[in-house]
């Protein structure tokens, strides 16, 4: 049997923040050395424009994911890191999988119901200002999956239903075109991550930049450190015994220090270790864990022809898979040249 | 200035019939001659998927109708004749114009709108049965025609609609992506084709495969005749004179027939020449004009390798000018690797 194939699709806009990168990015990344695994990451640029329509940005922001996820140490060997536009057979499998898409299922699709909703509660017609981009993402979302035959995506709970999406989008597929001994599309399962991962924002929220309480990944250290000095704690003075649970402090200092550490600060809140100490602290823990990353990070993006040079060999490596993967729906479907 | 492009699109499902002949092909063809003129002609085939899902009718279509255009004498070093699916960037395109579709475009669509009409009114839910295929494919169809930059795109009369969408699209395109004085897609107009080149079937009606009253293009010899025996007539005896206004088989006679003929067989109807008689040479003019390109399509039939190195010679050629679009439109868009 082939190994399990777990598929991570990276959204190309925004700038990377301790969230994303305790919750998702530091994870999947640990996950792809397990050797047991056949992990594939990409950076999902046609996604993008979707919400994006500034083209400096949507290009900009692709380096810098695929920058931040290198600089991190993703290894790029042992795992398929593309980006999604290089996969020219993605569109084209998309189309194929429309034609066995029943409009119903995009109706009831979360992300669109949700923009259809906001307009008719504004009183403006249902379909203002959505465009077939936002309506058919979960088709391209399928076809992201299916391609590369993924057992496994690991989402967030607004995607889940994506996933399944996916899987009923492959079903009516291979009902149509394969034999049920032989399908063709593998039926991808969803993953949703750990709850524990969720790390807490400035103002004790989750940490999300729809809330603009963020802590942005790769700052300077000064940077780095006015923001940790803006999470919100109590008035307790030093010298005052401090409650570990209940302080963002802590929650974002368990996220990145080993069992003594938390226990030491366990220890050090219960004796009264002042608020400035602590961040100090924090600080100094983060920035030892992220610190070299950032300078690989910072040097990575002076040279962009080597991230570009990651980005073609990922490339590829994927492709071989699409375009075997399309050479079978291909046929299956009737479309193909004489060989 | 460059040359008016005019791209015409073959649905590759049914078979051709004399009424496609001398309503569409025929005049593209003469059309294509024409040296101030760039012709376009591709095989539809990702359409087809819409309604076709059985594979081995979706090649054979494919191979025959090509097969048809090639033996009608379609001048492939002087037009570009090809496979849509040979030219991956259509759907990459498709893509990028679904992010720019509002879909309330999408919902106007006759197409889609007449099968929501035909749902309700049988009681059933609007969108039963209906495909993203279906309700996407005004998208595709703009595609394939921004992506050569057509100028014209000869249809009938239940297509304008699909022309001016792709119009709107490449609109909304540009004015995101382009400068004023810069636009990336050239808009299209449609080009609707003369009433008179519209044929009657056996029965009166407008030739098509839906009233079921068609004469195939290429049947054999004795099947042709067959067929035009089945024109429908009165019941006047030879030797009475007849109104050849009214007559099927003079109008079809009028198709195929050069001035004289058509003098000729007027006269012929005032002398009263006999239904059998006038069928008789009606077959042997339409037998005239087609039936070296009926030897040439059952040859063409057996050698489909040759067909296919057609298609391969015509894909190159398109291929150039797609790649080149695609490379415009990545760079407005934002999504592109470095060079």
């Amino acid at each position: 049997m082939s190994k399990q194939r777990v598929l991570t699709g990276i959204t190309t806009t925004g700038t990377p923040h301790l969230g994303n990168y305790v919750g998702a990015i530091r994870p999947a990344i640990e996950a792809s050395q397990n050797s047991d695994i056949d992990s594939f990451f990409f950076l999902a640029d046609y996604h993008a424009l979707i919400k994006c329509q500034d083209p400096k940005l949507v290009h900009q922001s692709t380096m810098e994911i695929a920058a931040t996820w290198l600089a991190l140490g993703l290894d790029t060997d042992n795992t398929m890191f593309y980006r999604q536009s290089d996969i020219r057979e993605i569109p084209e499998l998309t189309w194929m999988l429309n034609c066995v898409c029943g409009k119903g299922l995009m109706n009831r699709a979360h992300a669109y119901k949700g923009a259809v909703d906001a307009n008719t509660a504004n009183g403006e017609d249902a379909d203002k200002a959505i465009t077939m981009g936002l309506f058919n993402y979960p088709i391209l979302m399928a076809a992201d999956i299916v391609m590369f035959g993924a057992h496994k995506v690991p989402v967030g709970k607004d995607q889940i239903q994506h996933v399944e999406m996916a899987r009923d989008i492959a079903q009516r597929f291979n009902h149509i075109y394969a034999s049920k001994k032989q399908p063709i599309l593998t039926l991808p399962e969803y993953e949703v991550g750990d709850d524990v991962a969720i790390l807490q924002g400035l103002d004790g929220r989750k940490m999300s930049k729809s809330y603009g309480n963020t802590i942005p990944l790769f700052l300077t250290e000064k940077q780095l450190q006015k923001h940790i000095n803006k999470i919100q704690t109590n008035l307790l003075e030093p010298g005052e015994a401090k409650d570990p649970d209940g302080s963002t402090v802590f929650q974002i200092w368990q996220a990145f220090a080993n069992k003594e550490q938390v226990a030491e600060m366990r220890q050090a809140f219960a004796e009264g270790i002042g608020w400035g100490d602590a961040k100090k602290r924090l600080f100094a823990l983060i920035n030892e864990e992220i610190g070299e990353a950032r300078e690989r990070y910072n040097d990575l993006l002076t040279r962009p022809q080597d991230i570009e040079a990651e980005l073609q060999k990922g490339a590829a490596k994927a492709r071989i898979q699409s375009q075997r993967m399309m050479d079978t729906v291909r046929q299956a479907v009737g479309i193909y040249g004489l060989k």
